[in-house]
């Protein structure tokens, strides 16, 4: 979510109805799990404080995913995790007509972990044009070790069509410090997963329309729109569970393995850098994303109770 | 040719006879300005010393593009441009059999010029796959301005398959200088470039093997694959004509304006920290690329010859 709330603006009728690649499919009511969208209100009523891991609105291969991914992180990292302190408001939130909901889930790191903290949130949105749903898991480290990010976000807007971003972002100038592209893009051969799955003919490479978004992703980042057009979203489905399901899983493995556990020796001013560079890319990426988003879908009230409640940790 | 010598290696047999969408198309005899190059010992005799703007195995369109970038930058730079002083062996270079050829221009900033120096080159082998063309100018700036590069380069290994490269690249870390970002993309709109041509059926985006490569380039270059298919050759040099040279002019007209001419206030450690990335950038971009690439095509002798030439103004 902090990354890619820009995308709501795009998701905002007229741009909507002109996105050829993006558009909705307003006459198509499929399958249980995304019918849930059009239906929500019966089956997940108000008064049902939802949480991050119910992920309510997603299809079935998109919930399992992100539910493996968040046990995974929880099982590897186990006690490095403190326990969700987050109000019960920010928990979870909706706007006034219920039309818009979202849940947050924000643990941080123990003193002695590389963990700074790990994020999850979803967003299930009407929006005139049809349903949209935005999942975003990210980890972040701390200045103890000047390795990569985890993030993986799907933004949804009709069953047929969705944009994944799938990277380690790296937290160093790439160009200054080659060994650092070395050692955490060229030797875990992290491209691979980009390159797999640019040849499936229903993918296509994705660029945010935020250039400043754009640079905060690695050169491996798979940043992809998946449209599976007349394949309909039983192809979708297969595409996350055969294609994006390994690769979101092994890119996460690869992540424990190599940078929560990949300590770098670094001198105390470049751990000063680090923080202040890690601290610029959280604040405007909240500017860009949440700032500019969020009031859109759940009014000015909720947005900054959301927004302060991830400052607390992020700009930290 | 600075930027993307390592490409040679991607026109090596056996990768390129399994490259489909770059393979090339031996049946094909087309044109004179393609076919120039599988007559060329006629056409271009060895004892003829050929000049970098003589550009003589490229497709008319392109010829006509790169002549007019040359000749709109010596235009504008005028008196802030010195005169060539590379050895005549370095203006123009071949390999024993004078199955490749290659020639290049350097042309230095005055002292007062924001110019360091302007490279153009062209490299034409024949390979066994067929004929590979390689055409590059760029611009770099010293360190009075922190201002973007120039960059444009052809990649040609087939009548109907070429790779553009078209950019300014940054001399910044975006992510701590988001206002750099502001001013030399946003501002200039910098990105409609690459999502105009990426528009075309024809076109893909690219992506290069070297990921230090692609972190040299703005998020907002033109990195992509023409590929005609049975549009054959007259389609490419419509899509060059109508649709390339048109980007590449205007992107052109936006460095020389704002980046050559847009000055801005720098603290003499930024300037030191700049030349000091330039150097680094200058010399990881020559080891990857002709390092590695150079001495296949011309025998290291030619290579190190060529390579030191270049090391005396990209070093210093």
């Amino acid at each position: 979510m902090v990354v890619l709330l820009n995308l709501i603006q795009q998701f905002q009728p007229p741009l909507f109805s002109t996105t050829k690649s993006l558009s909705s499919n307003k006459s198509r009511v499929v399958r249980t799990s995304i019918s849930c969208s059009s239906s929500s209100s019966s089956m997940y009523p108000q008064n049902k404080r939802l949480r991050f891991i119910d992920l309510p609105y997603l299809p079935t291969p998109q919930r399992n995913l992100m539910v493996d991914l968040v046990s995974k992180m929880e099982t590897s990292l186990g006690s490095q995790l403190l326990p969700s302190s987050l109000p019960l408001d920010v928990q979870y939130f909706e706007n006034e007509s219920g039309s818009s909901q979202g849940a947050l889930d924000i643990r941080s790191g123990t003193q002695d972990s590389t963990v700074d903290f790990i994020l999850g949130s979803w967003i299930h949105s009407k929006l005139p044009s049809g349903a949209l749903n935005i999942t975003t898991l990210t980890a972040y480290l701390n200045n103890t070790t000047d390795a990569p990010r985890f993030l993986i976000e799907f933004i949804q807007s009709s069953p047929t069509s969705l944009i994944l971003i799938l990277d380690l972002p790296p937290r160093k100038d790439l160009i200054l410090y080659p060994d650092y592209l070395t050692t955490f893009y060229n030797d875990t051969q992290l491209d691979r997963f980009r390159q797999q799955l640019v040849k499936l003919p229903e993918i296509q490479p994705y660029f945010s329309s935020s250039l400043y978004t754009r640079s905060v992703f690695s050169t491996t980042a798979v940043s992809i729109v998946i449209d599976c057009g007349t394949g309909g979203p039983d192809r979708m489905d297969e595409i996350i569970l055969d294609d994006v399901s390994p690769a979101a899983k092994e890119m996460l493995d690869i992540w424990l393995d190599k940078c929560v556990c990949g300590g770098r020796d670094m001198e105390e001013q470049e751990r000063v850098d680090l923080k202040k560079r890690d601290v610029l890319v959280n604040k405007k990426t909240l500017e860009i994303d949440l700032v500019a988003g969020l009031p859109r879908l759940f009014g000015p009230d909720v947005a900054n109770r959301v927004i302060e409640a991830i400052q607390k940790y992020s700009l930290a």
